[in-house]
């Protein structure tokens, strides 16, 4: 039993918006108004949910009551109708809760360009209500799954002078994942209270160190976001001081470990590969070498086929926009030396490296030798399934 | 038979460097000193070939009389043996020819990191030069293969008021191809006469139209050229007036075609999709996104599903750096209009473009309306044969 944050409720129902027999709709709900944050996609074009959640929370970020969630339709490319759709659904909700709809933040995931059946969505309202006794977040944290293999979640239990709070994150993740962004749908909650200010900070550089750390296939979503309520319902104050520090710990390592399960599950990816750029002169180089890396398909490829192919590597390096003496650069995988001074080193890599190609998580680090800026980045590898789950899902 | 220039001759050998059973090494002769140039890759490191080129291309690009290029071993990151074992490998060749080894140019493709094998080199050498009388372009076009599934060649005869004047080329492609380079080898022979500068220049326009604008896998290779002589046995003088023009486009049409097939042949590829981009602010706003959307594995894996799924490059297009208003954006697939005022039309268009989505060409266009720049580019699908050829094959 994952320990919930105090003060919040979970419900899900089987609206049937694309999946048939199963959970598809999730509610979290806090008994308090709880201050909210976010960050969002930048991609230009935004769904209707990420709209109505940004402007939801800058206009009643302290009030927020409920998160709402559907898979199976995004929302996204809809248009005036889809934006009406999307208030009319927290209508809807709030409605049956009692709630303000002014006061619940909305998510969709799915096929971009399907509008929200609010037929489906209004028929399943007094059910998810009905739920609300039986659900825990695991439960939340399915519904919301699209192609991902298995629910995601973290958690944490701090303990501080002035009390414990406690901390709970929900993610989807999947394809469409790029470092450029907030990728992925996430929501956390903690009954720790925060204001608005730090709140939103702490999530911003937790993201900017976890979700926009990973990268599936270099695209990006127009649904992408995290959303993050505080109830402060534990009466521990984490504005300021040791709490603070605590509360922005706990939630970046939440955000970590769901960046890692979401990379963990990506669209048929058999590998987590953990890349690591340093020695650059700045850290955008070192962020454009590690991008490059991580977006080279025949990179992933070859770590699909347990290739230590270093050639491949060097050449998505060379097409960065990282500068570097091509005699200082130096590849370790899995922390052995593979090439340096411009050429391979003189051992049988495919005999000394054939154990660690079989892992499911292989660290790959590039040292440029020209500065000291670093950067990293966790991606998978390119797989037969992604194919197959690509050409035939329509996403 | 292709018309072949006059004052050239050809052979092919077979060297054993990676591939059993077939030719590996080829060789390109003029019997009169003729004008160089060359594109070349921009990628940070560049193969032992690329280096020796280039420099030759400097010191004695008015006098070249030979191109000889080898499949199987890339001499890429091969450090100061690779280098030493390019001259070499030119000094063999220019003895057992009877030509100033400076007056050849090299170029290598295979794997990287693997250096030359001198001694199978040498052996074949006698072979290559009694084999002068027998092959042709197409033999030539053959032995440069690696992943290649056939061979590429281009011509043109060229009429004018001066006289007739040939023009050929021969390229391997497959993957590794990206636009922001001279992106395979290629080689163009000619008997026009032309000057250093003009044909220079005339290269690089056509190679920017042509090679630079096709892309399969974003991937960009440590050993890309384009090489090409001109040894005016025509008499034709083409470096002005009209028959520079001629000249320059049957260069730009040669090239074009050329770089069509790289992508119809591109590794496990099964469509061409060309992609054009208009309404831009300016031209590079217009290549961001052409190539935002080339680039992008889930458009990619939707084309090879046959799944017009515009969601797709909607997010493509959002996270490219092209500036516009999401409701100005159209989107055409095959001429159909499927996308416009931030929505899709409203017409069943899994019916309407089942048809075109079958073809083996598609057309995909996407006016921005915020100005008068575009761009376009070619590029393959994304298909599960890629990643079997990538994850077994070692390039």
């Amino acid at each position: 039993m994952l320990p919930i944050p105090q003060g919040f409720r979970f419900a899900v129902a089987r609206a049937g918006f694309k999946y048939q027999g199963r959970e598809d709709l999730g509610l979290i709900l806090s008994q308090y108004p709880a201050q909210g944050a976010g960050v969002f996609t930048r991609n230009r074009f935004q769904a209707a949910p990420v709209q109505v959640a940004r402007q939801r929370l800058d206009s009643h970020g302290q009030v927020l009551r409920a998160l709402v969630i559907n898979s199976g339709q995004a929302n996204a490319c809809t248009g005036q109708a889809g934006y009406r759709d999307c208030l009319q659904s927290l209508s809807l909700t709030g409605q049956c809760l009692g709630l303000d709809p002014e006061h619940i933040l909305p998510a969709s995931t799915g096929v971009i360009g399907q509008t929200l059946n609010l037929e489906r969505w209004e028929s399943c309202l007094q059910d998810l209500v009905d739920n609300l006794q039986y659900s825990g977040p695991l439960e939340v944290a399915r519904a919301i799954l699209t192609t991902d293999a298995y629910p995601k979640t973290a958690w944490r239990r701090i303990q501080t002078t002035s009390g414990e709070f406690r901390i709970l994150g929900l993610a989807k993740g999947a394809g469409m994942i790029c470092p450029d962004m907030a990728t992925m749908l996430g929501f956390v909650i903690t009954d720790a209270k925060v204001q608005a200010k730090a709140w939103q900070e702490m999530l911003q550089q937790a993201a900017e160190q976890s979700f926009n750390r990973i990268s599936v296939d270099g695209d990006t979503s127009t649904n992408d976001c995290v959303l993050a309520l505080a109830n402060g319902a534990s009466q521990v104050e984490a504005s300021q001081g040791r709490e603070q520090e605590l509360l922005a710990l706990a939630l970046l390592e939440i955000c970590q470990e769901l960046a890692y399960l979401i990379v963990q599950d990506a669209e048929g990816g058999s590998k987590v590969l953990r890349i690591s750029v340093r020695g650059a002169r700045d850290s955008r180089q070192a962020e454009s070498a590690a991008r490059s890396i991580a977006h080279s398909p025949l990179v992933k490829c070859a770590f699909f086929g347990q290739d230590p192919n270093w050639g491949r590597i060097v050449a998505a390096l060379g097409h960065s926009r990282a500068h570097f003496s091509t005699e200082q650069v130096r590849i370790f995988i899995q922390d052995r030396l593979v090439f340096q001074e411009g050429c391979q080193v003189p051992e049988d890599l495919d005999a000394l490296l054939a154990q660690c190609m079989s892992r499911q998580e292989i660290k790959l680090e590039v040292d440029l030798g020209s500065g000291q800026a670093e950067y990293q980045l966790l991606t998978s590898d390119l797989t037969l399934e992604y194919v197959r789950i690509n050409s035939a899902y329509r996403s």
